[in-house]
């Protein structure tokens, strides 16, 4: 059942790693069909090259396996949580690509800096709360879901497609798994960007970097592409 | 129509993934054939390992869309304002890259710090302003060209083939499609060395560091290159 | 002898490359088999692309070589001292990946902070004391193993399985050569993203950082997510 | 004549793309036969995916051209300069890679700060002065080469196989053209470290960084490694 929903999960998980968003099995990606409510998600601890359509397991709304022989991913009670709880949303991803997760460890939102962000996520992307001991002690991952949700109250999970869970890492979703992945990638493009806006600004020191002598930079510039230019094979190159 | 500079225009835009100029897809490159004022542009939101040639637009200087069936890239009201206001240009590359993009939202210019830079960009990358309210509300991307064009009302776009555009991500230009890419890959480059240097320079907390103590860099140089070297497979071997 | 082990061990070694965790011929990965007491362990200064199984050294725990034409690792004599201290383990990875290592040079432990690096260390990763003048003098590389296991009097080596030696760079093992391998990747990345961490934390200059406007914010989600988004072939498209 | 060396000369420039020193055209590497006295370099401004070993240029050691159809290398008098000055080395690399033009525009030396370093660079790795106008305006590739010399007035070049050029990037030699790669490779990863060093030293707001909490480190830890683990598709598995 659901064959196409399997190779499209599968695709995603896949997609992983041709997005430099994973390392060993640190990721997975799930889909959902409303109609069955059912969810087609990774197999845990399974390495990417791998995974085949036939390995993706399925489970309903309360993470119960249906189908599969392998052991869902552990953070299944997350995917399932979100899909009850973001009835508009299709597909999830989670992952601990390394800007982003270091923005959940510092458990700081990620505020929008320039357009690539606001292609994507509709204001700054928040930071959960941490889980309590006793959230961590029972139902940990099932926590994991409603300290996401709690977040949310005031927000629109698909004008905001990706929130930090403090001390761990991303959850990003979409209306498809593939959908999901991609604002996986916008996220940790945008975490990548928005730590190095932090240290461009931070470098006042800038005048201490020692420009380049002015007639070096003629030199360089002319020899390049002056009338007398000596670089690459015809003086017409530039 | 115009068969050849649609190849070219294909291959910069497919270039940008080798030159990992691009996530997603965040980026474009176009082309113009000056004789019929005719530009070739990359189509909107598709994927660069499924473009080819037959792919690309054709649209007019006011950027109306003379052949094709896709819709051009949605920047391409920028594209044609640069082609109509900067008479040498032959490309215009768009993109997101990483580094150029930071300082595009920091809105700081790339001060020339070394002949890398020199080699391709005579003098500071610029910054443009930013776009006011009412720009941005009516013909926001014309409106994108407007500002870099101001931005240059004193220097040469030959001399200096990019620009950061305030908050958003940078353009460069060249002679051709293929040097626009050039021109973008470099900036990025510089972009990134200038982070670094600003970096270095901040670590005046350098003597922070511990220095290796001299006997163990003593021991480690002469296991590899002494006399009595055992490092390798033969001592000979340096 | 040991057929199977040799053809772990060499992929072991090969799998670095796949990792990004060795430059040149940086790294070496040995593993043990208890019931002979034999170690396999890559020769020296051989490149991964050429490494075979058959070119794997087989030494005793004492690390003399019993077979194989090439000379074992530079640093056999600190894999074998961790095989006789730490009788739970069947694999060794030494690297010198760049942001363990830089910790290591730093001489500063990783400290725990997110749920990455608790997947993997049972705590704080330690850093070890240097060694002292006259334990490089003589026998430097069994004394690396001997700052280790000092280090380690009080740590379970499961629990905790790398380590950072002073000055120098990681040691990491596990339960056989390739979860050696996982633990130094994993040690990897917990380095950058420690490292991520602190500059974020740095950057209270962060409010230095301009943000996007928000009418600009509005535009650029609405043009791709908007009731009249012109972004990509169609409006249905998100 | 030279066919051997135009060879292995060809596959180290080549090379330079596997080691990702390069962007662009941005390097060339030379190797010189010291019974007849002729350099065998790259030429200038082409793709290093179309070299082939006879396109590679023969100069004498004034650097006249005596073999081949391109022009030479634009920095051939530099290497010249370093072959008729530094009588042991054999090869010759220029790179404009990342984080060693960093500390070369930055004109501070790179010091030495563990053994990575130490098994390559038998101390720090100097800067030059920078040139002069006139030295500039006037032969300036001899020049950089004189530059150079000059700052090995006191170094053994054989211990020391690379430099920073003020504002500029870095040269590395060594016995042949594929070990002045192996330098130029060193070089940049400790580049690389040693700003990364800086970084986390700077880091003493690292207890700004928020400890993740002790039981989600447990709680982690156990879910994965504990007797009751629930990651992968196994309990023995950890």
């Amino acid at each position: 059942m659901l064959d196409q929903l399997k190779i499209e999960v599968c695709a995603a998980n896949r997609s992983l790693v041709d997005h430099d968003l994973v390392t060993l099995t640190w990721g997975n990606v799930s889909g959902i069909d409303r109609q069955s409510g059912r969810v087609v998600i990774k197999p845990s601890g399974v390495d990417y090259h791998d995974l085949m359509p036939e390995h993706m397991v399925v489970v309903d709304l309360d993470g119960n396996r249906i189908e599969g022989e392998l052991n869902p991913s552990s953070d299944t009670a997350t995917h399932v949580w979100l899909y009850r709880n973001f009835s508009a949303i299709g597909g999830v991803t989670h992952t601990h690509s390394r800007y982003a997760t270091m923005y959940s460890q510092c458990r700081r939102e990620i505020p929008c800096l320039g357009t690539t962000h606001a292609d994507h996520f509709h204001g700054p992307v928040p930071v959960t709360r941490p889980l309590t001991e006793s959230e961590v002690a029972q139902a940990y991952e099932a926590n994991t879901g409603k300290v996401i949700t709690e977040r949310f109250a005031d927000l629109d999970p698909i004008a905001m497609p990706a929130v930090l869970v403090a001390g761990h890492a991303p959850f990003a979703w979409g209306p498809s798994a593939k959908k999901s992945v991609e604002n996986a990638v916008a996220l940790e493009a945008v975490a990548q960007m928005t730590l190095g806006c932090q240290q461009i600004m931070a470098g006042q020191q800038d005048n201490a970097v020692p420009r380049l002598e002015a007639y070096v930079l003629e030199k360089h510039y002319q020899r390049k592409h002056g009338p007398d230019a000596y670089y690459g094979q015809a003086k017409s190159s530039s």
